[in-house]
């Protein structure tokens, strides 16, 4: 017996709302999902492709793929500053991993995949199921107070340059995966590759202090050269207050790899899931006190430079409040790094 | 030279609006895009993937492939009543259709794309580019009315079930593409099934007349399924009464296609656009008064049965007033045709 593709959809997509106040008039099963956003808030909404081979390795756990497929379109929403409330989900399955063939695959990304959602209060309401070269695409619908979304061309010459979080752990997992690098915590940088949770509370506290925001999913600088190009900045970078983790920090020191290494990780790597902002000083003081009374947990927030007036180069780095010289490229999908 | 994933977004995919009314606070650029939906009206989402191979022929006209990517979204909107606004795009593309190797490609397809977008008033608000596997997935979202759109569940004994246009020229044309029929007019058949205008006029219209509707997308049979099983329902369903286009007539008259096998295209085939609706005969007179006064062109109405309280089979077949039998399967991506 194989499953259709409608048994499909209601066998592991279609389930009773666990999301408060979802909002949906009408959910999985007509042609579209009709959903209403509350009185003085504004739509937003992002997409995101993941590609077996491109954008995960064709062995990885389902359950992980599932949770980050959700969570990759989860940091953009939180880099505007808006609250997730509705999914779809287009997935493109071969034919080996269908149901009747591995019933298990499916439950275990469905399991990942609505784990984060009801973390985040979503509802998947819609999408699509068809055979091919696996792949996932999913759009997240958020909302978020008329005129408060973050942008990032917003940014202004005096602010302070922060990111939360720690940086570089994503990198240091993909290069775990890649058998480049074989740190003593290797499990601790995949989980930070492939679990990692956007920042959308931090994000929702953002919205009324920072003067502009975008996740970092490109690498640090080239998300910053985002920021800097469209608000017409250059900005001061210094690499020695980047936020390393702890069990950076202790790689570099056991000789697992160097500290060049790790800085590279934290200015260029992806996936890394925080969120890039500037905020003037009385703003960022205000903000650490907010992040002080949270109830949730909210992670450090790190001052790693300045926005400066519009100049060349768009990015200088210092160390030790000396100028250096750093290979800058981020990831871009049909160039990849030079 | 080769165009990065920025550039590429920039040289084929960010234009200025020639939507009016777009409602687009953020568009292209940022991490999201960030909409205004107008008072009083309500989000309608749907989701589509073509996949090569599956959906479309690898060799297929990238004009008519980016044409038919946002109009199988357009046809699910008009089956709920809806207006189209905004679209997210994510398209995955091999090397060897990157712009570098091969220009023409991506501006045809965009050629194609914007020319529906811009007929039917919506916006390209984001997406993502990925390299991989040659696959599509759009994302229109529209507005509709609050509590008007279109359902399936609301179906009603003794109301017609109706079809706008004419069927099964869409699976001719199909069978044409897989050279298992030669009609005479083989090109007609080939532009229903790959340049269909979505019936986005007609939906609106009957926002308030229809008792239910849907876009059929998987065959007529199956979709009508879909309305009776969700309405708790059953139909009588008249094959002589189905609509088929004089060039239809024309390929049965001069032997190219048999009678039955038109009726089977009509019945089961997918690709048609058309909208399947029930209605009371009341507010169907109302429908084609509607029609005639239209200032856009609006295809004719066939009644082709009526729903009946639910019993089994959930359809019954009559040909001149006889009860007949036929292979009712419709098409499903994951099981294929019975």
């Amino acid at each position: 017996m194989s499953l259709s593709e409608f048994d499909l959809i209601d066998h592991y997509f279609k389930r009773s709302s666990k999301a408060e106040n979802s909002g949906v008039a009408i959910g999985i099963g007509d042609d579209c999902a009709v959903l209403d956003v509350p009185d003085g808030y504004q739509l937003a909404v992002t997409t995101d492709s993941l590609v077996c081979d491109i954008h995960f390795f064709a062995d990885v756990d389902p359950y992980r793929l599932g949770y980050k497929s959700l969570a990759v379109n989860l940091r953009e929403l939180a880099g505007m500053g808006a609250e997730p409330k509705w999914i779809s989900l287009a997935i493109t399955l071969p034919e080996n991993i269908l149901p009747a063939e591995n019933a298990q695959w499916l439950a275990e990304f469905s399991r990942g995949f609505f784990e984060l959602a009801d973390k985040c209060n979503a509802q998947l309401v819609g999408g699509d199921t068809t055979k091919g070269p696996l792949s996932i695409t999913v759009s997240v619908k958020g909302i978020v107070p008329r005129g408060l979304a973050l942008q990032r061309s917003t940014a202004q010459a005096g602010d302070l340059i922060c990111v939360s979080g720690s940086l570089g752990n994503g990198a240091l997992g993909l290069a775990c995966r890649l058998d480049e690098c074989t740190p003593e915590n290797r499990q601790y940088f995949i989980d930070a590759l492939e679990l990692t949770e956007p920042r959308l509370e931090l994000g929702i506290l953002l919205r009324s202090l920072a003067s502009s925001c975008m996740d970092i999913s490109d690498g640090l600088t080239q998300d910053l050269k985002h920021i800097l190009k469209s608000s017409s900045c250059s900005a001061r970078l210094d690499i020695d207050k980047l936020p390393l983790s702890d069990l950076m920090h202790h790689e570099i020191q056991s000789g697992s790899i160097s500290e060049h290494q790790a800085e590279q990780y934290a200015l260029t790597g992806g996936d890394d899931y925080e969120l890039l902002f500037t905020i003037s000083a009385v703003n960022l003081a205000q903000l650490n006190l907010l992040i002080e009374k949270s109830e949730v947990k909210i992670p450090a927030i790190s001052v790693i430079g300045s926005v400066m007036p519009q100049q060349l180069p768009l990015i200088q780095l210092f160390k030790d409040n000396k100028a250096v010289f750093f290979s800058l490229q981020g990831w871009d999908h049909f160039k990849g790094q030079d």
